[in-house]
């Protein structure tokens, strides 16, 4: 027995008075309540009553000497409140009174003040030390360790970065307004463009390092800080100086390469019509050649022919304008021409117009505007012309014959915008992860009504299945994306295929991003819904990556054909009776009987087993391909002209060219962690691997299910395997999120602190 | 033959030059491809390309009597173009000139003009009447006669309501500053009130018509002029007033009731709280009952425990706080009490401190605020005593014993605010619904190149198969919440199973609205992500609506809870064992086993038969209660706790709880269109709740097919023919948005013109 200088029926009064007290504000409640208590507390003596109510009375506010004597008596006990007990600051109580008087016994009294007040741990373990039975998270994996992975070879551009970030000129702010919200995002990219962010891509002779793989992955993080940010970058760089470094020739690098980087010459691409959004080959700006003048003009036909939605429009000083070439009365194509749009005193020049497209769902940081031109003649030069120019003798002149095949190859250069679009929006994705995930490790909500302390949020399994496999697919698309952009980059790849790929993978990958968004948005409730977590800012602003750069429906399409014509440049040139003929040549029945031991394998080896997740999912992709092709074959036999058959099986071709991206992102995302080295983090990324490929195959199970691929109890164990996996990971959840390395700095949500 | 100034070589290129000359302006390139074709026509005189040459001399302009001369002859000829034509211009020319001339052949010079500017039929048919072979919409159905069954015996109310919105003060328009926003939506919230609208479910002594369902019925029309506005007008007179006419007694009628419904008293409904979203009966605020005072003092005790995101909180002058009632030191639980915030200058009382919530996600014409009480003492009359009193000793009374039961009563009375966040909800799906269709009615996109025409967007598979269910589900939510309305109108009702029952549909529905909106804005593509068109604000204020007025995935469980205690009040107060007790008497395995006569039956009259699918829909609910009741039940043996065991069944408690919700709207619809007498409207309701049905099946296919309730052709059967009723249905899409009856004073969205 220690030294107090109370007695012990007083003495497990202390923890309770001093939670009380420690706001230095005595409420109504708390008076009626604790006064209430003592009184039936058959276990105090009429000295100890006294004392104790004498503590209760207000207007007799105690000195703080008081207080902290209380608190030191606590203290001294070293006795630590544990949170999930049922009743903790009554058993805390008794623990500390018992440190002192041998023995003491649960009071009846105290829990009614613990229950009546409602006093949970969470309330007050800033006044006590809280020993938590549950670790909130594992400390088995080092997020560093997984950023590292994950920043691969990029891990310089992507610190020195991280810390540019930091510049008070990226920091958050609210802002409605959008002249404002404008003003600052272009400040931003001249930021970059002087660090020399802009010019990344672009070779050295013009400030550049060559480096788009690097310029992807900044161009993710730029999500954190804001997606007009991002989208305003990626126009100014990528678009509009892609489409010079791309389809131009020396002489417009010269020109204009070096100036565009630095963000002293500003540009826009000018692709899309009002009247023409996914169909860019039928667009019907005109650019006609003039032999006598030797000058292109530039012309909008009809009302509803004009730019729409061009980014940076209203910044602008030149465009990069796409438009059917006309060169001696004969229209060769879509070609991109330079049109300069203002002059120094950025009043517009002649013959254009260009009108604010208003205000927009998000990126209302971005100037998108339309764009009329009439008659507005440039010179010849001003052609973009690697791959179709105008000789001296002014006529057409072009290294590729068919004019689709040099549509199409012209459009494939500038396919690196689509990965990073998608980039952007699993960066969007991220974020919102982080936020939801970092809320629900603290925010607590319900219980059983035994205990005092509620749940976390992240103990619920049905928070678990909401978030986990959305962070396993993270993980998925951050490596498939890297590996994407590598091709892309590698001269050695086979060019059809990567934008086959690239068209697939931007259509999952954005979808998958808004459908994150939304769940991170709902699973913070009313919290999410506030302009200050930042996730409501992130799901306007990544909504439209489903539809620019290629509506992802019609990329699919895309993409599917491209599967189905085995990436034969023909497909694109609508000569679907050729590719048909290729088809059935390549198709055959092979691979409609599944394997059978496959079946009804339920063991978690066999679920856990790459091999069965990449059969299960190329079964699909090439089952689907038989199947459309079949279907068009049997069309086209009835008569029915090759356009409606494709036409009639598009839901069809959707699926496929799901089905293939998934197959295809997986296959990457496997090549990708086998050369991580330290088999506890390869083991853990082979986990997300599986909850990937199982969650995905369980989204299909109904088709699988159909096609006799699984039988009833595989695709059970599946779904159990599905929320188990989500579970085992819960421990980890805080490090995986900490591994994606987004900057302190830019995770300003209250609710994620 | 008939007479005519101009030579057969000349009158074909008459519509040609007309379209060129109708702008008043001959393009460059118009001039360079014409005069390329002239001197190609080998079929032309000398004389007649040397007349026509001069007509494309730009400084030479063309008399406007010339060009009308032109006109008149293509008139007088009264060819129409037909749209779906290859080369409908050329085609046109080739009979406007053998109707003068008897014979004319094809004219590939005409062709390549028409190709070469790529002149399509939507370009030029405001200058020529067109002759559209298929039909954009069929007249089989009058969307008149569709709107008046939906109207139903609201006719009167709601067409009354529909003509006062064509007031100017209820003008869209773009705001984005929250003050400006919060001031015009005010505006127009004391305008309905003056109008009679606010007091509409109130009693008739306050001014009122009792009329709940008419209420619910212009709720959902508030939604095509502003989510802020019905968000504003539901908190008004809906939750503060409804708590006063719910919870309260005559007393507190006879003294607020009328100023509420006249919006001359502005109230909020303090609920929820920061620390505290969906767990209501953990409320930290207290409200203690002082004899000697005879006043109850409402306190806010810890930093988290203010009152969070509560609407209307910066114009009110009361609000209706929910506390945990002390008295005599006892907690009775949490009960609602009238607390004023602001005197008559607006300037907030002592004690209370108010703070705005901030920009939203959304509804930023909402003004939420976080409040905080510090010691405020309001008389004890100002308690809503209807279920709870204080008695004139000092002492409470309550009819219901069981404080859980006390509980959930008063909260069930407030459950008309759930149906009607549904409501409100589903106006907004049908708004963006009606937008994308008018607009997927009138754009043109991609075709065979082949003919000159593009497809309308609607006439796409995929684009009927992602939007026409979502149409077919606007109606069965409609006719469901509907009934719902009038159930929880209804004194004889059930008003445990009203509660679940409007748990369930809430969730259901608004994850069915957000999805839709979601939708329909990546259907018009970038069109529907700017502003003017009205998507994105829909999209933003539907989204909130998923967690308020209870979180989905909380209500979800709600619901299953419900179903598996067959509604015993018991249940809700976590007394776990005797709800199982229940269950095992009353589910058993019956209904495991499916009629395998069902399980492979294809036939579309099969398919097609309400018994299938509300067999289905039936058996699933059930199988689903009883697996989670065996689980339970298997944990409870092994000496698990009963908190615990529905904890790790949690997800296939929201399975269950969407499943009886899906099976109840069917119901509820399949008896509501019961009573359309016309049989041809009959069979148009049918065949929508035919695509309901077939569509949720489908969606829960691997359910079905694991369970082996249905085969695999069957379920490739209900695949196909949810394509196929999408596509039956293209036809009189139009007519089924307009049935929605959405004032075209409301439909301001320029896409949607």
């Amino acid at each position: 027995m220690k030294n107090i200088q109370y007695s012990k029926g007083v003495t497990q009064y202390l923890p309770f008075f001093y939670i009380i007290w420690a706001d230095d504000l005595l409420s109504v409640s708390e008076i009626n309540v604790v006064k209430h208590a003592l009184e039936e507390d058959t276990t105090l003596e009429d000295q100890e009553k006294e004392l104790l109510l004498s503590w209760l009375k207000n207007e007799n506010s105690l000195k703080d000497k008081e207080v902290k004597i209380w608190k030191q008596i606590i203290d001294a006990s070293k006795i630590k409140i544990i949170e999930n007990e049922s009743y903790p600051l009554t058993f805390f109580s008794q623990k500390v009174t018992a440190s002192y008087f041998s023995d003491s016994s649960f009071n009846e009294s105290l829990k009614k003040i613990e229950v009546n007040l409602g006093m949970q741990p969470n309330h007050y373990n800033h006044l006590f030390e809280v020993k938590i039975s549950t670790n909130k998270t594992s400390k088995e994996y080092d997020s560093a360790i997984i950023d590292s992975i994950l920043k691969g070879k990029q891990a310089k551009v992507v610190d020195t970065f991280r810390k540019d970030l930091s510049a008070t000129i990226f920091n958050w702010e609210t802002i409605r307004d959008k002249s404002t919200h404008r003003k600052k995002v272009l400040e931003q990219v001249k930021h970059l463009a002087n660090k020399g962010y802009g010019a990344m891509a672009y070779p050295r002779v013009y400030n550049g390092t060559e480096d788009m793989e690097g310029y992807a992955a900044i161009f993710e993080h730029m999500m954190y800080v804001d997606g007009s940010m991002a989208i305003k970058f990626g126009v100014q760089f990528g678009l509009f100086g892609g489409s010079i470094q791309k389809l131009g020739t020396k002489k417009h690098h010269d020109l204009y390469l070096k100036n565009t980087g630095e963000a002293s010459l500003l540009g826009c691409f000018a692709m899309t019509e009002t009247g023409h959004g996914s169909n860019v080959r039928g667009v019907k700006t005109t650019a006609t050649y003039d032999k006598k003048s030797n000058q292109i003009t530039i012309h909008t036909p009809g009302k509803i022919d004009n730019k729409e939605y061009i980014g940076n429009a209203l910044d602008s000083k030149m465009a990069s304008v796409f438009a059917q070439l006309i060169v001696n009365g004969k229209n060769e194509g879509v070609h991109a021409i330079l049109v300069p749009l203002r002059d120094k005193n950025h009043n517009l020049l002649p013959g254009i117009n260009v009108v604010d497209n208003g205000y927009k769902l998000g990126l209302n940081g971005v100037d998108n505007g339309k764009i009329w031109f009439n008659q507005v003649a440039v010179p010849k030069d001003n052609l973009l012309d690697k791959y179709g120019s105008i000789t001296n003798d002014g006529s057409y002149y072009s290294k590729i014959e068919n004019p689709n095949k040099r549509f199409f190859t012209m459009l494939g250069t500038l396919v690196g915008g689509r990965i990073c679009v998608a980039r952007a929006g699993l960066g969007g994705a991220k974020m919102a992860l982080t936020i939801a995930i970092k809320h629900a490790l603290q925010r607590r909500q319900f219980n059983d009504n035994k205990k005092m302390q509620e749940d976390l949020l992240m103990d619920y399994p049905s928070h678990q299945l909401r978030l986990i496999p959305l962070v396993a697919k993270a993980y998925v698309y951050h490596f498939t994306l890297d590996k994407m952009m590598y091709e892309y980059c590698n001269e050695a790849s086979d060019k059809r295929k990567v934008e086959t790929q690239a068209a697939g993978l931007k259509s999952i990958i954005t979808w998958y991003a808004n459908a994150t968004i939304q769940e991170c948005r709902e699973a913070c409730g009313g919290k999410g819904y506030l302009i200050e977590n930042r996730i409501a800012d992130l799901k306007n602003d990544v909504d439209i990556f489903t539809t620019f750069e290629g509506d992802n429906t019609v990329l699919l399409q895309l993409a599917a054909k491209g599967v189905l014509s085995d990436f034969k440049a023909e497909f694109n040139s609508a000569g679907f009776l050729s590719v048909l003929k290729l088809l059935s040549n390549q198709i055959n029945d092979s691979v409609t009987t599944a394997n059978p031991l496959y079946t009804n394998k339920v063991d978690k080896d066999h679920l856990y087993d790459p091999e069965f997740h990449k059969n299960a999912l190329n079964y699909r992709t090439r089952r689907l391909t038989y199947s459309i092709a079949k279907r068009i074959q049997g069309y086209i036999k009835k008569g029915v002209p090759s356009y409606q058959a494709f036409l009639k099986v598009q839901t069809h071709l959707i699926s496929l060219g799901k089905a293939y991206s998934i197959a295809k992102a997986y296959e990457a995302y496997y090549t990708s962690i086998s050369i991580i080295k330290d088999e506890k983090y390869a083991d853990l990324f082979k986990k997300l691997g599986v909850l990937y490929a199982l969650h995905e195959i369980r989204i299909d199970a109904s088709w699988y299910l159909e096609q006799s691929y699984i039988g009833a109890t595989k695709s059970k164990a599946i779904r159990q395997r599905v929320e188990r996996l989500s579970t085992e990971l819960r421990p980890h959840i805080n490090t995986l999120i900490d591994g994606f390395g987004i900057p302190e700095h830019c995770l300003t949500a209250p609710i994620s602190k």
